[in-house]
């Protein structure tokens, strides 16, 4: 067995890739022309992109702990699949807001114990997963740490005034998401029991579907484009700390009321044989803590056909959720037409164990939205 | 005692904080216009930046560890200094390349136990240290960890084909440097040594000169941006790494030979002091891993002159430390003519005590160079 790489054969071995994956990326933006002069792979302190145009630029940056990754602990998840994560949920972020993803940024400091193909299977989920959405990793920082730390920053344009924000929304709206919501929860949840050997297990498919809710989660960046070249949007969000709490936040960015329709938030049938196996309510696994990446939108009623009309000829499924109406805060609209708070629990920050805050918070009444 | 607020109500009161900033910057570049349209101050999942004209985007990420802060570990730096230094070291990175800062995303966890003021004191300081550069904290991410974790990006413009690259240098460029180096390591050596009971004290004013610089370290945004805007510079990096490695960095991107004189390289009194306490040479405790965040750069024969009228005439210091020939790595020119390995080592990423080791290293006669 070979000796590891130090830290600078690692930053080398990097930079090599970064620069061969330099030529792979191609943009297409009517008002703005961008190109990599420098993907840091001369080993420059930063990544240069040359911007040509009136364009905005969207940036975010978001961090992966690993609390968070309860399936990471339990070993359903590899090294390769968290450097995926971190990219794909801060390229979420640019996709939210309208823009064309053209450049990540990543930190990867890990112990000294990780071997070199641990090290290198980070960087790879994270090189291709920027890959996957038209752009690249241009450079970051590496190093040690206690443990392991990645965090990443994404980088998108879009034309000027056009980028997406939360605060649009006006009463009389149509809500729409860009596809089912559930199955990260859902995952942690099954998981987590299976793993306690509290029940019997799924079949391997329906296992597989859990797990690449995780494994690899998809950013909306071609919905999000579509919104906003076409100004089809008044606000818009990604779901990624759970529907229900996106829904508040909305409401209260835009100061409109966001009510959802019960019947009408698409839910995975394999979230709900989890929410029966488990005896929680499936709406409320669903529209709880799930870091899902899809899309939560609001339409005005003058441009409702024609984004309907777009979604169908780009083939992106357009799931009417709710409306917004004049008033505060978000609400649940049952099929009796009665009106109560949305069920689940939101993402808190500092929740130290996903899954139990699911389990004990998805059996009280509040959680049941009663 | 009031209890501390949740994370939400920490992130509302940044947002705030960020809003209110936004008023604030301005920045002066020829070929480009930058207006910040959204600061995340709605809470957005992005800030957008609006950018006009043909500009370079100049970013990078770096992360700031404890193990690193040997000084905040003694109690001598606070939760402010360390958000302050987190802001600083990255805009260091886009002033080595001679770009305008023009924001900064900051992520910022921590443990639960962090009290309110203390939350507030790491984001003052990196807010304020932003606002110190012109820009401000744009956005990015807070939320709970295991302990504290802080890294940032930083994000800078410039006109396009300007921005300074490691691997500009050619034989015959004569190579600068814009202020003294080793103060950050002397300080580390001085404060554990000190703690450990191992010499008399400094008198009180030495000892704040030691740790401010790394309490309020300096990045040279203005010589950056001079060397850009007007060509002066073939190459330049920062000397983040310590002067020993960064010399050989910017050798080997350059394809050149960096020849160091030992007469020339700007020591504080206060190093040499330091220094001479703990018995080490001065000038491997100089060039060694201190985290220094001055500019070295190469000057090609006609743009001397232009340079040194330059800097003289923006009342910024110059030195001159040597010259590039034809060759590979970095050496030191002794005061004889003679040449040797230049002194010190370098900063070790990996590395978890950097008191210890530059106490061993510095004595070992190959640090001495010799």
């Amino acid at each position: 067995m070979s000796a590891n790489r130090d830290e600078k054969q690692r930053v080398a071995s990097l930079l090599e890739a970064i620069a061969a994956a330099k030529g792979a990326q191609a943009w297409d933006l009517p008002a703005a022309h961008v190109e990599i002069a420098t993907p840091a792979s001369t080993g420059d302190d930063c990544a240069v992109l040359d911007l040509t145009g009136e364009l905005s630029l969207v940036c975010g940056s978001d961090y992966v702990r690993g609390v968070r990754f309860a399936l990471f602990e339990l070993g359903l998840l590899d090294l390769y699949d968290l450097g995926y994560y971190v990219v794909v949920a801060n390229i979420s972020d640019v996709a939210a807001m309208g823009a064309q993803p053209v450049g990540v940024l990543t930190i990867i400091r890990y112990p000294s114990e990780l071997s070199d193909d641990e090290f290198d299977a980070v960087f790879r989920g994270a090189q291709e997963a920027a890959v996957e959405y038209g752009c690249g990793v241009l450079g970051g920082d590496t190093g040690g740490a206690e443990r392991l730390i990645l965090s990443a920053t994404a980088l998108g344009i879009c034309e000027q005034g056009t980028a997406l924000l939360r605060s649009g929304a006006r009463p009389g709206d149509t809500v729409c998401l860009t596809g089912s919501v559930g199955a990260p929860a859902a995952a942690v949840l099954y998981f987590s029991r299976s793993s306690a050997g509290e029940q019997r297990e799924l079949p391997l498919d329906q296992r597989q579907e859990l797990l690449s809710s995780w494994k690899r989660p998809a950013a909306r960046v071609a919905q999000g484009r579509l919104l906003a070249s076409e100004g089809l949007a008044t606000a818009c969000q990604d779901v990624s700390d759970g529907l229900r709490v996106t829904a508040e936040e909305l409401a209260e960015s835009s100061d409109v009321r966001v009510e959802i329709d019960e019947g009408a938030i698409p839910i995975d049938p394999i979230v709900k044989e989890v929410a029966s196996r488990a005896n929680v309510d499936p709406l409320a696994l669903a529209m709880s803590a799930s870091v899902d990446f899809e899309l939560l939108f609001t339409v005005a009623p003058e441009q409702l056909d024609a984004c309907r009309e777009a979604f169908r000829g780009a083939g992106f499924p357009l799931h009417e959720i709710g409306e917004t109406t004049q008033g505060r805060g978000a609400a649940l609209r049952r099929r009796d037409g009665s009106l109560t708070v949305l069920p689940g629990v939101g993402w808190r920050h500092q929740q130290e164990d996903v899954s139990d805050m699911l389990r004990s918070a998805l059996r009280s009444p509040s959680a049941r939205g009663r």
